[in-house]
């Protein structure tokens, strides 16, 4: 199968190491594509970039997963933990949609009673906070807590960063009686199995679920519903610099 | 003071006619400017549209209200039901944003126990829905209704629309056992009076609703909070068509 | 406009001092009455105080907005954190009525994706628990906490009460990640201005805002809804001292 | 043990008719005492009403049960369906206090997985509502139906009532999918036996279910919490009629 | 009446002092049989022990409560604080059958408007909570705190275990605000009325509400409904040890 | 990989239809091996099989994934649509469990706005919504609709079942505005792909959704956590039939 990897922000290095991550963990036959716009911030640290990254998210799925796209995906997963442009995306084709942070949130409910998040900045731990609210994962999560690392220090992963998770990890744990850690941002995917080593306890990676996931639908034959509120967008005009993206 | 009303989407009517609504209810001394963005749809009817209307919302802000505007307003309402880049928007300045589904069921909140929405396309309501979820109203709303009504028929205000959205807000109001009808399109501003008389119960229109509480909010002094989770956004570049909106 | 606004205690001194407070922040065409009911508590510190108080509000509204009222108000504001007698208000006329509390939390839902209101005694720190709940809040809320400052005590606003306010709600800032602060007394009114100075993000006075949304409900020639559950009260006999009450 | 038993309305015919059937239900050791506030409506069928009969209640257990008492109950149950007054009652003395609404609920949460409340008026539908939510069996509750009867109609109890309430209660268990009956008033109390034996599934009365309750508590020999939220009242100075329930 | 107290664990010692503490409190006319299980785990400290526990309450029910037990009880109280098999036990017979947990849940309600679990293994906290959520009480309920102390320590009641459970209990009801103590294990009965004398606010043992509220159902003349969830199990053939328990 | 899936029902033809249906979906390297318990219930129908059956679950996962299983599981999935058992099979090993109900539930999440169940008997619905409630999905899920079909009558897989399941769903579908069909039985495995084509929305079997999940938490290395609420039962003696079951 061929799966479509978004990484929301403009960051190469990121997309890349992104794209390495997801092929890591991928089955035999899934052939990952790793992308990223060609529009928007580097990094996503809060709301204004969120949105104008999910737009860059929609602008992608148009292009390589909409109907005239020369070779659409089966599966496409989102790889930033705010999901931004989820539903947008679900609308585009009838290809399974997989959002990191939902994957992640998900793979922890089959897991333990309840989950910490760690995350980066912590001025972004209200956007993980309102999709745990909106998935119905807020009673699952017992805590969201920000390591105040930026997103693109991780790029480097140095032992600071993994030092830094683990003590917010190691707090979260305990102060939450928690069972497992999501980390929060999918330039953490790197560090998951360092920090599964140190931990002890399930710690989980929304990319590499994502792929999984992703690849499980995709054996079930499953596609996201075309009837109803992710039913092709209707026909319509657009303008500028998203003249492309009309219907 | 100056208010900035934002259409989310490229309708040049609707934007006029918006602006004219907002104008009719302000006070003497409020000054409306309306405007849309110079790309995306032009109307917005799912989750995709919406997706690139609040990039569209952000690029607005960010020029009109940014650092480096040259007569930043007040006061910012956005003018599209699904209150598309509101948390973006408040991220831009410290002028208090206000999203029109929000303002509408605020305004409904102190005048029924329950109220109930009527909106155009009935795969729309799902965006009314979590948003309700997401502000905590899911109580007070006793149901979402489509009426099937594409937005841009709003444009002509013809009868037949009044009477398709009267006969819905009826059968809300007594299968809902609602007190109040909340228009669910910032399109049907016009049609708001007529409504009011039609029916007998409070009609809210969301527009009218977001000036109104935009003026109360700068009357009272308050700004939006500029500690944490608003706070300004972070350096960073952008690139593409984007990179004006970097920070 | 006529704006009533009824303090639900007996206290004459803050019912001035509360007339005053919003009577500076009305726009210029509003007309601030400031009533108190002639029985009960001189202040309002508990359940059983409410109780009564809420009583006293009703009789208020039937004397001066119900039927027979002389010069009925277009608005009234019930001044005190717990909203007493606000929904039986509702129904003796179409004037809007709003009470600070949930003036206060609309408000700062605009401003911040999280807020902590500061009380006066612990013991009524349900009470606004309770209010949150029923109005929807109880997420946007994330923490109430006492000062136990008499309420009466805050007649005179001595720096002894400022100091005790802002330290409190630093550490309700810091502890509870909030963006703004809801003073939960209206009582406080008088101290906004000095602890926004002192806080550095929005701080809100229930008064202040209840009296700019009653303008804005005003403004948009929005009553409350006559039908359903805020319909006038069905014709009854009151007897004892209440028997003026009767409908 | 006595067991004081308040009509919060100023029926006497009904307070008669209320004490009857508590004292039918209680164990041979318990005397009931049916009282009734000197002030206030005759019966409660809205808001208003109930608002000014929540200060009887207040007013009835300052003088029946506080300090000063000559002979103080044991337990108390409050008689309305919308328990009005609960919170301050239980803050006069270490007495426990039950409403039959939280009374019917409890009963009804041992017995049925769902039950339907089947109460007079529609707009008092919300009220029961209201207190479903804020008592958390807004879940076991699958529904609230008015059968639009005169609270002072139920007086007599005629034959047209209870076919009336078995017709709205049948309808009930069928679209709620419920298992049994919460009569919404307390003036239903003598037909409960009837509608027993017509419908063939448990039909909960919540002044029987209240004085049992009471009893229980009593035997466990449990007081309500002195600690925090119903502590004593502090002392203050009331004013008007009220005067002698200052503290 | 008769009672039948049904300790979910084998162990022969708790069921007699469980049993004794049901006698203890209960009406003169109510003889109380404590039973337990002849199979399944000691004691109950997590979730395979509580499963299996739940099997041996439903085999326990079939045969002394079933249709062809020859001394059916009139009510029925489950005597382990994870409330296991209340759900099949309901479908038995139409004799009320109450958890301790749920009893203790509801007693607390009608006392304060918060309590505090203080239960035996931090490790089972997580029952307590998935009841508090279940049964609607998860507002109510302000916290659950682990003691540590095995359940079959409890029966020799040692100072030890009351001066533990003293100090997390004062810490609970400081750190959450709360008015109560709820006992978490039905182990603890014996440890009810010094905890009561020490800690000066309600503290609440399962066992012995269940017992008063299961008189209380029972002189209501409520039955547990037949129709809908709790129906009577439909005719089916069980295998195994299991097939006396088949329908 | 090797894939346990327990049928907690004791019908061996149903048993050997879920283990093909299960090998059916599995990935080529995935061995399947389906058992049941050797006590319990022909199939489950209420809460007093599935609290047997239970029971059963946690008999066979101590044998096969217990400490001394001599050839113990890389993953389980429970096969009834009650997930009979989860919590007690997670406490057994490391080896991730998962439920065919929650299966579905996520599965349907990734793929729609709103799902509908359709089930068998309507008695069983209150299962299904205790479990939405307690996993989290009660917003996702729109509505749970029985079709009194007999769990055993599935085995024949006769045209009679497939033509009211799939009348139930196109009512479900219509009404609940659902995007998707959850399936509510295990039974219902081999008549998913048949209502797939007739519906022409996404049509979720459980037991198919669990097998693929199973796969994709074993290809992420990641074992249900250890530490606390799903930590190893503590050592401890049984006695009965359930002896072998003891720690």
């Amino acid at each position: 199968m061929k799966l479509l990897v978004i990484n929301p922000n403009t960051s190469a290095a990121m997309t890349e190491a992104i794209g390495r991550a997801a092929q890591a963990v991928a089955a035999p036959g899934t052939v990952v594509r790793a992308v990223c716009p060609d529009f928007g911030p580097r990094s996503i640290e809060g709301h204004f970039d969120e949105t104008v990254a999910a737009a860059g998210v929609a602008a992608v799925m148009r292009r390589e997963a909409g109907p005239e796209a020369a070779d659409p995906p089966d599966a496409v997963v989102i790889a930033c933990f705010g999901d931004p442009g989820l539903a947008a995306a679900r609308e585009v084709s009838g290809a399974p949609v997989i959002g990191v942070a939902e994957a992640a949130f998900h793979a922890a409910s089959f897991l333990a009673t309840g989950f910490s998040v760690v995350t980066t900045m912590t001025r972004t731990c209200v956007i993980a906070e309102h999709l745990l609210h909106a998935y119905g994962f807020d009673r699952r999560c017992r805590g969201v807590h920000g390591t105040d690392i930026p997103v693109l220090d991780l790029e480097d992963g140095g032992a600071g960063c993994v030092d830094r998770i683990e003590a917010v990890s190691r707090e979260a744990l305990a102060r939450d009686r928690s069972g497992a850690i999501v980390l929060g941002c999918a330039g953490m995917a790197a560090l998951c199995e360092e920090l599964t080593h140190r931990l002890g306890v399930p710690v989980i990676d929304g990319v590499s679920a994502g792929v999984k996931f992703a690849e499980a639908l995709v054996g079930l034959g499953l596609r996201t519903s075309a009837q109803g509120d992710y039913a092709r967008p209707l026909p319509k005009e657009y303008v500028g610099w998203a003249a492309p993206l009309g219907w």
